[in-house]
C-alpha cells in the first residue's frame, strides 16, 4: 500500500461531494470522478424547470467547491468498468460531446485502496424506456432544460394553433408521479401558467391550462403523515390541478397518456382511459445507476445494491456505495432517496476511512453500522404554499413555506448563489414572474 | 386596407423590438416574428461564453417584454418566404425541436400593409463555411453556451492529458477577429484562465494557458481614434494575450488555424504558419441573413440590402429594411452593426408607419431621409479596463469601464436583469470568480 491511502469517489452528487469534503484533513489522496463537471442541487431542479432559476443558480463546478483542498484531484472522467478484485477503476475522458476523434475518449486506469461508489439514480419506466422520449425526468440540468423548453413550446405552438381542439391538446400537461418532484413541478407549472404568462398570449388564456397530478397509489405525498397529506391535497386543487389518485400509466404516446384506474380487486376493471397532452412529465419509480449491478453485488428490484451495515459491498470492506445507488433498510423502511440520507451516507464512510487511515479504526472489524438521523422531510405546492414534518412539529401553508425556503437557500453551495436565489425568489414573489423563459438549445428527445 | 394598417415585423433584435415599442400608441396591427422566444442583448454575450453571467441574465421572452401592449401579437415562427407583390409573409411554427411529426412545422400566411425586416446578420466564414464547426461564431444564445462548453471542455481535457505537447495545444485558445466582439472575447478568456480557474487543476496552472486574438488589418480595434487603439493593445498585452495584427487565417482544421502574415506587396510572401489550438473562436466577418436577398433587392457583397435613404425597399415603399440587414452609408461610411443603429433605425421606419397611419403622413413622398446619431463606441478589455468615444471626449482604463458598465446594465431589459446583472458583476469584481461554469447539452457543431 501506498504511502497515503488513495481513495476514488464516483460522482459529485451530495453523497460523493460529503465525503470529499468530510475526507479534508485526512492522510488521503481522493480522486474524484464524475461525467459532469458540476454539482447541481438537485431539490431545485424543478425551478429550473418551470423558468425560475437558471442553471447557473443550482450548479456549481466541482472542482471550484474543493479547490482549496489540495488532497482532492477532481477528474471529468465517465467510468467504463470497476475491477474490485485487482482494486482499480477504467476510465474514459468524459469528452464526447466534442467532435475532435482525435482527442475523444481516451482510457486511463486509476488504482485505490478504498473505492466510494455515488453513482445516482434516474427514473424508472416500469420496463417501458421507449416512454423516455415522450415524457422526460427530471434529474439532471439537461433534463430540466427539456421540461422548461417542452412546456414554453406548447405555449408557444397553442397561440399558432388555429382549431380548439388541438389546442386544447396543447394546454393540457400531465405530470406522472405524486412525490415531492411531481407535487413541486405540478405547483411550478400551475404559477406558471395562471400567473408568469398572463397577458402574453392572444389566442387563449395561459389560466386555461390544464395540469393533471397522477399517482398511482392511494395519496399524493405518501411519505407525509395523512394530515400533511390532506393539506397537499387541498393545496394542489385550489391552484386548478387536477388530482388523479390510484391512477396507473399504461401507454404513453405522441398523443397523450392511457390510464387505468386501480380498482379494489372485488370491483370490475375499469377500461383504460385516454387522456390527451401535448406534454407529458415523469416523477416516478427509482432505477439505480448500471454500475450498481456492474459490481457484483446482489441488487434489489431497482438496481440499488444491498449493502451491509458499515454501507461496504458484501465481500469487500474497502468498497462502499452511499445514496441513491445504497439500498440501506433502517426500523423495517428502506430509506428514501433523498440528499439528507446521501450526505449522512457519504459522511460516515469518510469518517471510517479517515480513521483507518489515521490508525485509530481497526479494518474491518467493529465499525459501528450506519444510522440515518432524518432532519425532517418539505414539500412545497406552488406559491407560498408547503408541508413540512420535522418529527417533533409539523408544519403547513405560508410559514412552512417560509421554513422550506429557508432551509433551501441555506443548503445551496456558495454564498453568490444564495444571495442570488434569494433575489429570484423574492422577485418572483412581489411580481408573480418567472423570468428565466428561454427556449435554447435542441431537443434530441 | 382594413380599418387598421397590419404591421408585420421580422426578428425581435434590436431593430425590431424597438420598431414594434415605437409603435405602441399607433392605430395598427402589429405581428412580430422570430425563431427565438427571446430578446438577446447581443453585447453581453461574451459573458455568458466565458461563464461570467447566465443567459437569463441577458435575454428576456419578447413576448414578456410585449405584454402590456395589446395591439402586438408575438408569434415563435420561421419565415419560408415574402411575397412583396401580395403582401404576404408565408411562415412555419416554430417548433421543429420537438419531435411530434403530427404537429411540426405547420404553415400559415399573414397579409400585410407595412412590413419591418430586421432579420439581422451572423459571421461570415470568407467562403469557408466549413470552418463554421471547428471554429463557433458568437451571435445566439446557443452559439455563446457551445463556446463556453468547449473552453471549459479543453481545461478539463488537459487536466487528464498526460502529454505535455498535446496539452499545451489544448491549452490554446485562438480569437479570430480584432473588432469589440474579439477584444472582449479574449479579454474574458484571460480572466478566466488567470484568475477564476485558478487552484482548480493539479497537473498544470491554468494561467499557462495561451490565448492568441489574430486580426486581418493592422489594428485591432479599427473603428476607435489611434489613442484608443494604442491603449486597447498595451491592456491586451498586459493580460498576457498574444495580438497578432495583418495576420489572416487560411484555413481552420482539426489542430488549429493556418495564418498567412500579410506584407506589403513589396516584400516577399511569407510563407503559411502553423498555429495549433484546440479551441478556435470566431470574431470576424458579416454575413446578413439570407432573408435579405431572397427580396430580390440589390445587396452588398455581405448580403446587406442596398436601401433607400427612408430604409425602404427600393420600389417598395411599404417595406422598410432595419439593423444588421441594411447597408446604410451615412457620410461615406456605413453605419456599423452595431444596437444603436438597429434601434434608431428601428424608431425611425415606426414614427414613420405610425405618421401614415394617423394620417399625417404622406405616403412615401417627401420622407426625411434616416439620420444616425452616434452615443459612442465602447469596448472592454478584461477586468476593469476598456476604451470609449463619446465624441466629446474619450476614456480609457478604469474610468471607461465603470462608464461601460454603467452603460450596460442601463440598457438591459427589465429591472431585474439589471439587479441580478450588477449583483453579478460587483461578485466577480471582487472574487475574481467567473461562476457559471457549466458543462451542460451536447455540441451539434
Amino acid at each position: 500500500m501506498a504511502a497515503r491511502p488513495r481513495v476514488i469517489i464516483i460522482g459529485g452528487g451530495f453523497g460523493g461531494l460529503t465525503a470529499a469534503r468530510t475526507l479534508k484533513r485526512a492522510p488521503v489522496d481522493v480522486t474524484l470522478l464524475d461525467r459532469r463537471n458540476h454539482h447541481t442541487f438537485q431539490p431545485l431542479l424543478y425551478q429550473v424547470a418551470t423558468a425560475g432559476l437558471s442553471p447557473g443558480d443550482i450548479a456549481s463546478p466541482i472542482r471550484w467547491i474543493l479547490r482549496h483542498q489540495s488532497n482532492v484531484r477532481v477528474l471529468l472522467a465517465e467510468v467504463q468498468h470497476i475491477d474490485v478484485e485487482r482494486r482499480m477503476v477504467h476510465i474514459r475522458s468524459a469528452d464526447s460531446v466534442t467532435r475532435s476523434a482525435a482527442e475523444s475518449g481516451r482510457s486511463f486506469t486509476l488504482d485505490y485502496d478504498y473505492l466510494i461508489v455515488a453513482a445516482g439514480a434516474t427514473h424508472a419506466y416500469f420496463g417501458h424506456d421507449e416512454w423516455r422520449d415522450r415524457a422526460p425526468g427530471l434529474k439532471t440540468l439537461d433534463d430540466a432544460l427539456r421540461i422548461r423548453r417542452r412546456v414554453l413550446l406548447a405555449f408557444e405552438r397553442a397561440e399558432l394553433e388555429p382549431d380548439p381542439e388541438r389546442r386544447r391538446r396543447l394546454l393540457t400537461f400531465v405530470v406522472v408521479g405524486g412525490g415531492a418532484t411531481g407535487v413541486e413541478l405540478a405547483g411550478a407549472l400551475a404559477e406558471l401558467s395562471r400567473h408568469a404568462l398572463a397577458h402574453e398570449f392572444r389566442s387563449f388564456h395561459p389560466d386555461t391550462a390544464r395540469i393533471v397530478l397522477l399517482e398511482g397509489g392511494r395519496d399524493v405525498l405518501s411519505a407525509f403523515v395523512p394530515p400533511l397529506r390532506a393539506f397537499a391535497l387541498k393545496s394542489l386543487e385550489k391552484l386548478g390541478i387536477e388530482v388523479r389518485t390510484s391512477a396507473v400509466v399504461t401507454a404513453v404516446d405522441e398523443d397523450g397518456v392511457h390510464i387505468k384506474a386501480q380498482a379494489p380487486s372485488s370491483e370490475p376493471q375499469a377500461p383504460d382511459e385516454r387522456l390527451r397532452a401535448g406534454t407529458v412529465l415523469w416523477a416516478a419509480g427509482v432505477a439505480a445507476a448500471p454500475i450498481g449491478r456492474a459490481l457484483g453485488a446482489p441488487v434489489d428490484r431497482a438496481g440499488r445494491v444491498l449493502v451491509e451495515p458499515d454501507l461496504s459491498l458484501p465481500g469487500h470492506p474497502e468498497v462502499f456505495i452511499v445514496g441513491d445507488l445504497a439500498s440501506v433498510t433502517q426500523d423495517g423502511r428502506l430509506l428514501p432517496g433523498v440528499a439528507p440520507v446521501a450526505m449522512q451516507e457519504g459522511a460516515y464512510v469518510a469518517r471510517l476511512i479517515r480513521g483507518i487511515a489515521r490508525g485509530s479504526q481497526p479494518i474491518p472489524a467493529s465499525r459501528r453500522p450506519f444510522r440515518y438521523h432524518n432532519p425532517g422531510d418539505m414539500a412545497t405546492i406552488g406559491r407560498a404554499a408547503a408541508v413540512a414534518d420535522f418529527g417533533r412539529f409539523r408544519l403547513t401553508g405560508w410559514i412552512a413555506w417560509v421554513a422550506w425556503l429557508f432551509v433551501h437557500i441555506l443548503k445551496l453551495t456558495g454564498f453568490r448563489n444564495r444571495l442570488l436565489v434569494l433575489v429570484q425568489w423574492a422577485w418572483a414573489y412581489f411580481t408573480y414572474q418567472r423570468s428565466i423563459r428561454l427556449i435554447a438549445g435542441e431537443d434530441r428527445g
